[in-house]
């Protein structure tokens, strides 16, 4: 019976380890999830309780990063109030990237396609926002914006990846 | 007196527990802060140091994500030698963005509101920064730059994210 | 004899400990490179397979940022397939962004200077893109973009920070 103590020992040392994983302050971990946001017209939307959704519960404190994985739609953060914003954000970049310049080569995918590929790289395909007490860290104002570029762009897909 | 070398090992299985924890390479941190940014008027304006104070010390290696809280301003990287960068690009985006255009609908903010939000769009409420040494890994001429597009937008509220 | 079991034991902790460390989901990383990205002339250049070499392998799953660390060039991400779209995309952002315009003041480091200061920030000298499965999580249409604002603008230093 040499063993007793020594298993005891043994078992003591398991919970130890053990505990010392669930209560560790440094305990990391990076969480992905591929969805789809539904079909949308052309212009901008406020889509951030359609993605709060798709991601499920968010960690106590961490970061979020949103990448939208197409070359003519973009993520922008934005004025949730007042719809007439998204509105007008459309008509100001139909106006700074317009449609059929002369000078456009790459038409063959439609009158839209050239504009949406460089308001996409003006806005961007991606934003990465805090997260704190368990919620996307955001001003009183900010919502996350699906900008749509294409007349018929379709559902589109957005990768998040959470870091606590 | 069986369990006096078992209560040795089990000291040193702890002691080797709690070295691990101090030692691995892997111990990752998130920290948080979030401060203001003192009132500026409209322009682009230089605020590398007044948010490094506010941050505190940096991890030798990680990354630093800034999120500004709001819907009409910007945070962006840029030369951080000659102020005439800085006025230039504010002649630059207020003529990209021009006030009072005759499409608008959102106009009840003042004719500087609109024009704002879209500038926030296209130039990002967010920057990540890699953080080498101690240090934000910037190149020689990067500087943070503050872009306040409001007449009259008071104090700004930035949150840092610090991943180590 | 009667620490032979305790040894066993202490010895079978130690493995429990390592192994743990070799399997847990959670254990963390953060890793840096900073490389060259070789003299591209000014235009928009797809630099996808000349980082991901830069980089070296990419872990399970993650998360990488980017930085340029320069003024005058921005990352972006847009269409691999068709160059014609880098080339209109060169075009509609000299159109957005003139040269000589008249109310410029930084104009002593030539013509082309303050534009691609502009340019850069519009566009943003970064990129944070999800990792899965040991690669770029990014959409089949996706590349990554150097766009070179300068007319000889040389290498442009790039920091990769890899999280996992």
């Amino acid at each position: 019976m040499t063993d007793k103590p020594a298993c005891r020992f043994y078992l003591t040392a398991c919970k130890f380890v053990r505990l010392s994983y669930i209560f560790r302050p440094s305990r990391k971990m990076i969480t992905q999830t591929e969805f789809p946001l539904r079909a949308y017209p052309r212009g901008i939307h406020l889509v951030t309780s359609e993605i709060l959704s798709a991601i499920g519960t968010l960690p106590e404190k961490g970061m979020l990063n949103l990448l939208i994985k197409h070359t003519s739609a973009a993520l922008a953060l934005n004025e949730n109030a007042d719809p007439n914003v998204r509105r007008d954000l459309n008509e100001i970049f139909n106006r700074l990237v317009p449609e059929n310049a002369p000078y456009y080569i790459h038409t063959f995918e439609g009158a839209d396609d050239m504009p949406a590929h460089a308001k996409s790289v003006l806005v961007g395909p991606s934003l990465t926002i805090p997260v704190t007490n368990g919620r996307l860290n955001l001003g009183t104002w900010q919502g996350i914006y699906l900008c749509e570029f294409r007349n018929h762009g379709g559902p589109r897909r957005v990768v998040a990846t959470i870091i606590s």
